[in-house]
């Protein structure tokens, strides 16, 4: 291999792809890049045999080739090279990268040995504007269940048709579910991705500057197209939970309130919930909602937010992290509760828009 | 004890005063802030039994009083009160904190169990510029010895006399020395402040705006003055050594380069010295200094830094760790690097200026 790439493409291309190649693993090839010409590209790939991840950044080939490379030094060499230009080239198994002021050789592992990184070549199963499908997943992110005892929980289930996605994820204490209105009709299909991969999605048009968003579903994998890179996962085996039916109609007490200033009651009360295991209670009174908490040892808290209530007053417990990571994930100055009795799962919306819901378990006791 | 003062400045006193009360010691009440009313003031205070830091704000007083209370949950609570004015009461061993929208109490211990934090009465030793403060103690904190085998080492002394100020530090591998000149004759004295002490004294002085600050030096304590905080600390007992001799006047070869490219060339380099505990090579030819590095295993690396050259030509070892450290804390865009010959210290400082040398021991062999 012979080559010569633009240096702020490559750093690009090696952050996007780089951050799965993790050392430390069964395999030692894992925690390497491999880096191979491809009809006059260069393709950067890197996997941790559940996600992989591949890019492409322009190049000048002038001979084929292939190698891998660890990831950590690969990524730290040519994020502090300040030359413009960079000259890469494969002899045996080791890269040497030359430019104007450094010469450097990283010693790597034959491609050959790389483990294939699946594609599905069918065609597109929708495309989405990047900047819904970043705040999609930010919100439903919040919700999966993060030991995997009951594998489907942790992850997020994709549900297509009727003209939309339903985006949903829950670890029976709390759901949060995303629906994203499509203009094109799609395929009737459902698929559990993992919340990993997601959350790799996420990172990745963060760093990109993609428009758009394509997805591809196949029986066994999903892939995520963001420009010139590819995130291919598995699917999570598995029903999700017909959740649907659990989430209420309508709620008996209604609040509305500033999201900002219920964000920082419960922040200031979570400080003296940490002996009940994060327990606050919320009064929800004709006009205001008083949050509370104490810890016998430490003391206790009280904050009031001024709120827009309907409906009965009501006393009811949760969780303050649960609440905590909705406000965080919303951008709306204002955020809804409807809650039905205190021990009926409540309901947090944001107000005037019907595409996003989460609904939150209470707790027996304050 | 009650009063009430505004959220902002308590806020801004907590953090100056909290960071060394730390939970997890041998005595509970080390992790606990005092607070006490003192002459129409409230008076914060913190300490480790080797650093006592004080700090005053405004405050409309009622009733005089003190207690000491958990600084961690202190801090937190009052950073996230958003109203402006805040009212502090002391009930016995609890403290109420009551503003429009919160109500909070938190457990104390009585003050009376607080330890004594000494202070120096006599007039001020000395007082500084705020800026050469800042800059003397970052650029000499990069030398103390970090394990307190020789405790002298893990200090910074300081040596006034002759109208200036000598900082030095060193743990016999560099030595990093600041003079600061003073516009007025002081008495001849010499002390060494643990190198914690002066990185709290830093730490303040980018939390504060203030302009000067005045220094008071006793037998056994040294007490730094930066406006209306005060922070005391014990002297290490013992003789820093007579570095002084060590200092060459003149080095054989000289060059003079870019700090950032030099710094820059190191960093790659540093990533293939792992092997060799940050073992780097320096070749200065006539027009430029090749920094080299290489790990059998890994790979290695050659990055070259243009350099204006005086005297003969020579290769010489360092740790590319010592070397980076003074480029991260000098902001001059050049730097000048005197060696003689490959055996003797090598001499980092800033062209044209002579208030702060560096003096670096190389390593046998590259």
């Amino acid at each position: 291999m012979k080559l010569s790439c633009i240096q702020e493409n490559l750093h690009k291309g090696l952050q996007v792809v780089g951050r799965i190649a993790r050392p430390g693993g069964s395999l030692p090839i894992l925690s390497n890049i491999l880096i191979k010409t491809e009809k006059g590209r260069l393709k950067l790939s890197a996997t941790d045999l559940e996600i992989g991840i591949s890019g492409y950044i322009g190049a000048k080939v002038e001979k084929e080739g292939a190698l891998t490379v660890p990831a950590r030094i690969l990524i730290d060499c040519i994020s502090m090279i300040q030359d413009k230009k960079i000259n890469l080239e494969v002899d045996k198994e080791t890269l040497s990268i030359k430019s104007e002021k450094y010469s450097t050789k990283i010693k790597g592992i034959a491609a050959s040995e790389f483990p294939l990184i699946p594609q599905i070549k069918e065609k597109d199963t929708t495309s989405l504007a990047a900047s819904i499908v970043r705040e999609s997943i930010s919100q439903v992110l919040i919700a999966p269940a993060i030991d995997e005892s009951k594998p489907v929980l942790s992850g997020v289930c994709l549900k297509l048709g009727d003209k939309k996605i339903k985006i949903a994820a829950t670890d029976s204490f709390r759901l949060s579910e995303k629906i994203i209105n499509l203009e094109q009709e799609t395929e009737k299909k459902e698929a559990v991705v993992p919340a990993r991969t997601l959350s790799e999605v996420l990172r990745i048009l963060t760093l990109t500057e993609s428009s758009s968003v394509s997805i591809r579903l196949s029986e066994n994998q999903i892939m995520f197209i963001i420009d010139s890179v590819e995130v291919v996962s598995r699917l999570i085996e598995g029903s999700f939970p017909e959740y649907e039916s659990i989430i209420p109609k309508e709620t008996e007490t209604t609040s509305t309130l500033d999201a900002s200033e219920f964000q920082n009651a419960l922040k200031l009360c979570n400080l003296f919930a940490k002996e009940t295991g994060g327990t606050i209670k919320l009064k929800i009174e004709k006009d205001k909602i008083i949050v509370s908490s104490s810890a016998s040892l430490v003391g206790e808290n009280t904050s009031t937010v001024l709120a827009q209530n309907e409906g009965p007053e009501v006393e009811i417990s949760f969780n303050a992290r649960f609440l905590l990571d909705v406000l965080g994930v919303i951008s709306s100055p204002t955020v809804s509760l409807g809650v039905t009795g205190k021990f009926n799962p409540a309901l947090i919306k944001i107000p005037r828009k019907n595409d996003f819901l989460y609904l939150i378990m209470p707790l027996k006791e304050g």
